[in-house]
C-alpha cells in the first residue's frame, strides 16, 4: 500500500471549462502541463459528444476499446494528476448516459470530443510529489515511492 | 477555455445531511442561497424516493426529461455552484442504481425526493466568484468572464 | 436537516494506492481506524477482481446484496468517514463498469478485492467531528448532532 500524506494549505483550486471542440483527456493534459500541476485530483461533469473508454482485461493486461457515438452527459469525472517519467499525467475514469440514461463508463481514453466539460481541479501544491513507475505484476504504471 | 483559480485557504466545507421527504436539487439550492455560497463543489452519495434527471439533446439543443420511480441508491451525486443573474445556481449530475444495480443517470431536475442524502459542500470563500452567462451557440448558461 | 462547517485549514490529504489482493472496504477501514481519521470524504478510482455492493429496500428497510465476479473498472468509488460507536465508520458507494462498458452499482460491501485502488482521502482534522446515530425510522446510521 502506497501512502502520501499532504496539509491542505498546499492546495490550489482551478475551476475550468473545457470548449466544444477541445478533446477532453488531451486537453487536461495540456492543461496540466502547461500549468506545472504535478499532484491533483480532477472531477468533472458536462457532456461530450462520442465518448472513448477503455477497460483493462485483467487475465490478458491489456487494455480493450470501447467507442460511442452521439451525445452522451458526463455523469462523472473522477481522476488525478501524478508524475510519469517526470511529466504531469491524467489518470480519469468516466461515467456517461445516452439518450436513455443508461450508464455507461471506463478509463478515459484520447479522442473524446467535449460538447461542455465544468472540471475542478485540486492541485498540491508542495515540493513533494506523487509519481508513477511500470508494475510488472499488474502491467501498468502505479503510484510508487 | 474558461480558467480561475483559488488558494485554498479560501475554503469552507459543509457536511450536510438532507432528510427524508426534502426534494434534492430543491433544498441544496435553497442551502446555497441561505448561506450565500456563489462558488463550491459539491459531491454526495445516499438515497432517493425517486428519480428526476435530464438529457441534453445536443442536435435540438434542448432538455429530455426521464423519471424512475421508486426507491434508488445514488451511486454518485457530483457538481457546482456558481452565480447566475446574481444568485446562486446548483448544477449536479447524478448516478443512480436501480434494485438489480444497474445505473442510470443525468442532470438532477427538480422534484427527485430525498430517502437520505449525506452531502460534503467545498465552497469558495472569496470576493472572486464564478458567473454564468448564456452561451448563445450551446443555448446554456456556462462559466463565462 | 444536519449541518456542520469546518474550515479548510483543518483538511490533510492523503493519496492512497490499494494493492491487488486487498480488501476494499475493509483496507479502507482499517487505514481510517489506524490514522484515526474521524471525518473525512473519500473518492477513488481503479478496478476490483469482483464487486460486492448492497441496495437498500426502502419498504422492507433491508439491504439487498449484488455480487459480480470478474473484473470491473471502478468508474467512481464516493463516500465519506465518520463515527459510528467512537469508531472510524466508511460508507461508500461505488459505480463499476463490466467488459462490455456497462454500469453498475450501490453501497459498497465488505468481500470486494482490489485489482488496484487510487484513493484521496480528505480529512478533516478539528475537535470536532461527525457522528452517526440509529434513525429509528429509516433503519439506518445517520450523521447527527
Amino acid at each position: 500500500m502506497f501512502i502520501k500524506k499532504f496539509n491542505t494549505d498546499l492546495e490550489k483550486i482551478h475551476y475550468l471549462k473545457l470548449d466544444k471542440e477541445q478533446l477532453l483527456l488531451e486537453a487536461l493534459t495540456e492543461y496540466a502541463k502547461k500549468n506545472n500541476i504535478k499532484t491533483a485530483e480532477i472531477s468533472f461533469i458536462g457532456a461530450v459528444q462520442n465518448v472513448k473508454v477503455m477497460y483493462f482485461n485483467q487475465i490478458i493486461k491489456e487494455y480493450e476499446h470501447h467507442e460511442l457515438q452521439g451525445g452522451h452527459e458526463v455523469l462523472s469525472g473522477l481522476g488525478n494528476v501524478s508524475l510519469l517519467d517526470g511529466e504531469p499525467f491524467v489518470h480519469i475514469h468516466m461515467t456517461v448516459a445516452d439518450k436513455e440514461g443508461k450508464a455507461f463508463g471506463g478509463h478515459l481514453d484520447a479522442g473524446t470530443r467535449v460538447w461542455l466539460i465544468e472540471a475542478i481541479i485540486k492541485e498540491i501544491n508542495s515540493k513533494e510529489s506523487i509519481k508513477r513507475k511500470l508494475d510488472n505484476e499488474l502491467c501498468l504504471n502505479v503510484w510508487k515511492n
